[in-house]
C-alpha cells in the first residue's frame, strides 16, 4: 500500500498577523491521519494570488487541502488562483444559484452583485455545496493527485469535510485500515503512565501505535492499528485494551468519545441519584463543567459558591469555632461543606473544594495550591488532600477535576 | 523603510498528526505584526531531516524563526540539520553546563548521557538560554538575514522570546515605529460594530488600521498606526480614540490589556461593594468567570447555584407560586433571584441569571435561548431579557459575559 501524502494549506491575512488561530488545519490533519493520510506540511499563506499560486504550483503530494480565501470579502481570490491554474472557465452553478437565492430571501437582504459572483464556478471541478455558508468548496483532479479548496468557518468547512469530501476521498484513494481505541486517564501524570506502561510499549506489534494526549489533569492513550487489507483489526487490539486495564485500571475512566462530566453524569442517571457541590477556590467551575453536559438537570440540583468565610457560615452552617480554629482550608471545613450542602439542597451526594488557589494567600503551612476537597454521602464522608501548583488558573482547574473524580470514584464504589 | 519579511517553521510529528494545535506560531506572529515585521508564511513540518533542512534552504525572508524539534526526545534534529546548514562545530556550551547541572540537582536526577547533548551547541550561533527549560534557543546570522531556533514548550518560547529575541531583533533590524490601541466592547456584534464604523473607517489616514477582534460576546478594536520614525503616533491616534468613543461609545468597557471580569473587579473595590449571584442556566460560570481573576476574594462572596425548582424555592425563597404561574425562566423569577442571594449573601448587589440553555427545554413560548438576567441593589431591580442561539454552550458563555455587562453598567451608573 502507497502512502498517501498530504499538504494543508490555510489561506488568510488575518492568520499570518497573528489576530486568529488556525484551528482548521489541526482538525483537518487529525481527521485525515485517521483515515490512514500522512500529513507532510502544513502551510498558511496571506490572501495573495503569487503566494497561493505558488503553494499550489509547488504541491509535490497526492492531496492538497486548502481552506480560506473564499467569501465575497477575499475578492475570491483563491477562486480565481485555482481557475488559472486548472485552466477552468468560470460558469454558472444552478444548485449553489438556487441556495443563495434561498438564502437571502431568508435574509430578507437583496442579492447582491458581489454575492452573485459565488454562483460563478469553475466548469471542470466537482462542486461542494456548503448549507450552512454562501461559499460552497471544489474538488479538482489532476495528474498530480486532488485539490480540494474549502471555506474557512470553521463549521462550514466541517459539514462539507463529513458529508461530501470524505465519502470522496474513499472512494478516489485506497486507504489502509486503520482502528482507533481511545481510553481516558485521570489522576496520574503522561510522565508516570509512560514510565508504567514502559515494558508493555516495547512490546506493541509494530503495525500499533500509542499516543498520548494530556488535557488538563487528564491523559488520552490512544492506540491505533493500521493494517492493509483485513479486519481483525478489533481482535488485535481487545487483548492491549485488557492488558492496559491490567496495569493501570485504576486510572482509566472512560473509552471512545467522553469526559468525566459525561461519566458522573451516567453513573448518577443508573443510580437515580442527585449531586450537590459546596465550592470555595473552584468558585463555581465544578458547576459549570457538570452543568455544561445536557441533561444535567436531572442530576444537578444546584450548589453553593461560599467564597467569603462569612458564606461558609452563614449560608452552609460551618460551625464559626471550625473555621476559626482550623482555617477555611482544612479537612473539618471541606466537610462540613460537603455535607451541609448535600443536606441544604436535599441531594444524593456532596461535593465540596476549598483550598488556595493563589497568588496571594499562601503561608508556609499552607502554600499556595493546598486545596482540600471531600465527597460526602448519608453513609460516608471521603476526603483528601492535594498539594497543586503555584498557578491559579491551573489549580482552579485540576482541583475541580480532581473533585470530580473523587466522586466518580465514590459514585462506582457505592 | 523596506518591508520585513518572515517566515515561521513549526517543527513537530504530533502537530501534523493532528495531536496538538501549534499555537506558537500564532503568538510569534502576533509579537511580530507588533514590531513592524511582515509574515509572509508560517510552515510546519515533521521532525524530520529533509523537511527541516528544505524548508531552512528554501527560505526567501529576512527572518526565519523555528520552533519546537530541540530537546532530547526529539533526538536533536533541528539541532543537527542547523549544525549542517550553518557548517558549525558543537562545543560545550558552559553557561548551558552549569544550568542543566544545577537543574539535575535540584530534581534529585541523574545527569544522563542523553542530556548532557544538549550542552553541545554551534559554535557560529549566539545561544539564547532556557532559564524555563533544558533546551536553549539559537540565532545565527548568514547572509540572506536571520534564523532563530527556539523550544516548542511555549512558556519557555515565550520567556526566550520576551528577555532576549525582542532586544536583538531590535539591534539587528531597523523597524518601523508601531504603536496600538486596543478598545473592548460589549454587546454588539462585529457586523454592527463595522456598519456603525464604515464612514469613519473610510477616513482613517492610511498609516491606521482597524481590526475587529471578536470573542464570545466581546469584540476588540484595535488600532494600529505605522510610521517610518517620528513619534507623534500617541498624538495621532488620541483623536481618533476620541471618535470612537463618540460612535460606540456606550458598547467599550475598557482599554488595553482587560477583561469584563477585570473592570468589573476595579470598579467593585473602587466603591468598597460587594457581589453576589444565583445561577440557572449558567451553572456556576458566572462565578467562575469572576473568580478567575486573583484577589476576587475582596469582593465576590460567593453565590448560589439554583439549578433546581427546588434549590430556587428552599435556598434562594423565591416563592413556589411564582416558580409555578411564571416559570423558572421568568422576569419575576430572575428578580427574586437577584433580591434574594444579594441579601441572603449580605452583598451590596445581586446578580441573576435564569434560562433556556438547551438543547432540551425549549418551548415556542420560551424558545432554547430564551434567558433572563437581573441586577439588584438596595435601591433598585434592573432586568433583561435575552434572546440567544441554539446552542448549549455558546448560549452559557455568552449569558455569562452578558450578565456581568449589566453588573458592569448598573455599577458605573452607581
Amino acid at each position: 500500500l502507497k502512502e498517501l501524502k498530504v499538504t494543508i494549506l490555510a489561506i488568510g491575512d488575518e492568520i499570518l498577523i497573528g489576530q486568529i488561530t488556525d484551528t482548521n488545519s489541526q482538525w483537518i490533519a487529525n481527521e485525515l491521519t485517521k483515515l490512514g493520510f500522512t500529513i507532510s506540511k502544513m502551510l498558511t499563506v496571506g490572501d495573495d494570488k503569487e503566494a497561493i499560486n505558488s503553494s499550489i504550483k509547488d504541491n509535490q503530494n497526492d492531496l492538497l487541502i486548502i481552506t480560506g480565501g473564499l467569501g465575497p470579502t477575499s475578492d475570491d481570490i483563491t477562486k480565481d488562483t485555482l481557475v488559472n491554474f486548472f485552466s477552468s472557465k468560470l460558469v454558472i452553478h444552478k444548485p449553489t444559484l438556487n441556495h443563495l437565492t434561498n438564502h437571502f430571501v431568508l435574509l430578507g437582504k437583496e442579492f447582491d452583485d458581489l454575492s452573485k459572483t459565488q454562483t460563478y464556478l469553475p466548469d471542470n471541478c466537482k462542486v461542494l455545496p456548503n448549507d450552512f455558508g454562501t461559499a460552497p468548496g471544489m474538488w479538482f483532479n489532476y495528474a498530480r493527485g486532488v485539490v480540494v479548496s474549502l471555506p474557512g468557518v470553521p463549521f462550514e468547512m466541517q459539514s462539507i469535510w463529513e458529508t461530501i469530501v470524505v465519502p470522496e476521498l474513499k472512494k478516489k484513494f485506497t486507504l489502509p485500515n486503520i482502528c482507533h481505541k481511545t481510553l481516558h486517564t485521570i489522576g496520574i501524570s503522561e510522565v508516570d503512565l509512560a514510565e508504567r506502561l514502559v515494558d508493555w510499549e516495547k512490546n506493541l506489534p509494530s503495525n500499533v501505535g500509542l499516543a498520548y494526549l494530556p488535557r488538563l489533569g487528564t491523559v488520552r492513550l490512544r492506540l491505533t492499528i493500521v493494517s492493509r487489507d483485513d479486519n481483525s483489526n478489533q481482535v488485535v487490539l481487545q487483548p492491549l485494551i485488557e492488558s492496559l486495564y491490567s496495569l493501570v485500571g485504576q486510572f482509566i475512566f472512560g473509552e471512545g468519545t467522553t469526559s468525566i462530566e459525561l461519566e458522573i453524569g451516567k453513573l448518577l442517571l443508573s443510580q437515580a441519584a442527585t449531586i450537590a457541590t459546596a465550592e470555595s477556590c473552584t468558585g463555581g467551575n465544578i458547576g459549570h463543567l457538570l452543568t455544561s453536559v445536557s441533561g444535567s438537570s436531572r442530576y444537578f440540583n444546584g450548589g453553593i459558591i461560599s467564597y467569603s468565610n462569612e458564606v461558609k457560615i452563614a449560608s452552609l452552617s460551618i460551625p464559626r469555632e471550625v473555621i476559626m480554629n482550623e482555617g477555611a482550608v482544612s479537612e473539618q471545613t471541606v466537610s462540613f461543606m460537603a455535607t451541609n450542602v448535600r443536606k441544604l439542597l436535599n441531594s444524593t451526594y456532596g461535593l465540596a473544594v476549598t483550598g488556595v488557589a493563589g497568588p496571594e494567600g499562601g503561608t508556609e503551612e499552607k502554600p499556595i495550591g493546598t486545596v482540600w476537597i471531600a465527597f460526602s454521602s448519608e453513609e460516608r464522608i471521603v476526603t483528601k488532600k492535594l498539594q497543586l501548583t503555584p498557578h491559579r488558573e491551573k489549580n482552579i482547574q485540576l482541583s475541580s477535576v480532581l473533585a470530580l473524580d473523587l466522586l466518580r470514584k465514590n459514585l462506582i464504589n457505592h
